[in-house]
């Protein structure tokens, strides 16, 4: 059952250091969901191999070009190459008349359409669902208005035990039902229980997207267990109050945060140019969550189960 | 005496290929000039060294977004990193508008002077004129409104004859002035003409673009004599019909606006993604005017001098 989140851009601000801007695509059973879309991002997406017309929604965190400013080549691309398939859109409030504006002046013509969702951004509630995913907005702390993501998995479809359909005659045409949490009755009326007859499903598990946002407690229970969290780090701790100012959190800080909120996995992302070398950064976050890793451009991140 | 052209991205429509949307800088004597800004304009830049701060004036030739929608990136990225010289754009109609709604939607606060000049894009005019260069307006035949750029050099600095320095003992302070084309006069009073004391000045170069056309007679006049045309080509012969609906020319559409202008040498630009070879494109230009190279990314050429 895939569920992973591939780093498409992790830098900050202008791409530097061989690193792109924002942009990452999440895989939930080979749907994917892209989450921002930084200058080059379809770029990116040929690079990794990512299939882009398996995606269906897109959540934008916020207005900062390095978050944004692939979306219009990503929409009229799509166009380009005649995509049919509606797209979504989540983002805050004022994307609709931005997108309206560029598409009309760049005299382009989408060949399929398109939904604009604005958000209240400084709001938590249920924005997406549908069989594989649902997902919430997080409202973040930032310079403008933004809200990070969490992207909760479906309860995946149980497996049925082998032996046990030689052993009850299991009709094939039951066995979906069965995956789904059904009960088996056999030919003589005795009802077997669902439980008896598969594997324990896995458990649920969450991802969590927090990025650009300054350290903010009052994300806690909204992320709290997730089984990665994606939290950007753009300074490190001797740089706290330039962070604070420009609506940033430092790798310590995101640290803090993935160790209250009980997660499972730390990301670290959105770095700033500056640094070119950016295992201080992990090493900083390592002292404060041991589990934290560095968002690399590439790189397949699994979301883990939990204990 | 630089006067070239650096090719950044010769793709259309959609990056494909390893090629890139359209962008190119042109040098002269160590000033440069963005031509088009097709989306990874920026990354591109690095990647080839362009030192962009050398950039104070960008030609856009019409909004389609592979030759613009690198623009918000490289404007809001020059701010970052805290330019403070004013910067101009020439555009068709429209720029103002949709560069106030993306700065304002995104929240940048520009820290540098940019003024945009709106062009009638249907006008052949002089547009621009510094120290090195003129430039003008070239309309071209598109499905919206678009104007290529030519840039004629100015009359480069004439260079003394050293031996005359010593003969006539010109001093220091008379160097500039006979560069620029005075005559000297002697210390006994004896005029001597700029002509015997200078080597015979190089003939001011001139550069076109053409992009997006379709085959469009009208711009024969306008870059006659071009030392260096680059032309769109973004299909073969064979899709001549595909390419007049579209807007576009043929590779041998090219050459023939080449030839009738009876340019110094054709670079072949805006592919589509079908060829991935571009060989072809280039054999048939070749058929019709010999003088004809492939505008490949990263490319520096130097306009050459005429006969």
């Amino acid at each position: 059952m895939i569920f992973s989140v591939t780093i498409l851009g992790s830098n900050s601000a202008i791409p530097a250091n061989g690193r792109h801007p924002t942009a990452q695509v999440v895989n939930i059973r080979n749907q994917l969901f892209l989450i921002d879309c930084g200058e080059g991002t379809q770029m990116q997406m040929t690079q990794f191999r990512i299939k882009r017309t398996k995606i269906n929604q897109i959540f934008i965190s916020h207005f900062h070009g390095d978050h944004l400013f692939g979306l219009p080549g990503l929409l009229t691309s799509y166009s380009l190459m005649g995509r049919k398939e509606p797209l979504e859109i989540f983002a805050p409030r004022g994307l609709q008349n931005m997108m309206d504006v560029i598409l009309e002046t760049s005299g382009s013509h989408l060949s399929y359409e398109l939904t604009i969702n604005e958000l209240d951004a400084d709001v938590h509630k249920k924005i997406f669902e549908n069989e594989v995913v649902t997902v919430y907005s997080i409202p973040l702390q930032h310079r403008i208005p933004t809200c990070g993501y969490l992207f909760k998995e479906k309860r995946p479809l149980s497996n049925i035990r082998p032996e046990k359909i030689v052993e009850l005659n299991i009709p094939f045409s039951e066995i979906n039902a069965i995956k789904d949490g059904a009960d088996f009755t056999t030919a003589s009326g005795k009802v077997i229980p669902n439980e008896l007859i598969t594997f324990p499903p896995k458990r649920e598990r969450s991802y969590a997207y927090c990025s650009d946002t300054s350290y903010f407690e009052k994300v806690i229970p909204q992320i709290k267990n997730a089984n990665l969290l994606y939290h950007e780090a753009t300074f490190m701790d001797d740089k706290a109050a330039i962070a604070k100012e420009r609506g940033h959190a430092t790798s310590k800080e995101a640290a803090l945060i993935a160790q209250k909120a009980e997660v499972g996995q730390l990301l670290l992302g959105h770095f700033s140019s500056r640094y070119i070398n950016l295992e201080p950064l992990l090493e900083e976050a390592k002292t404060v969550f041991p589990n934290s890793d560095i968002a690399t451009e590439g790189t397949v991140f699994d979301v883990p189960f939990g204990k």
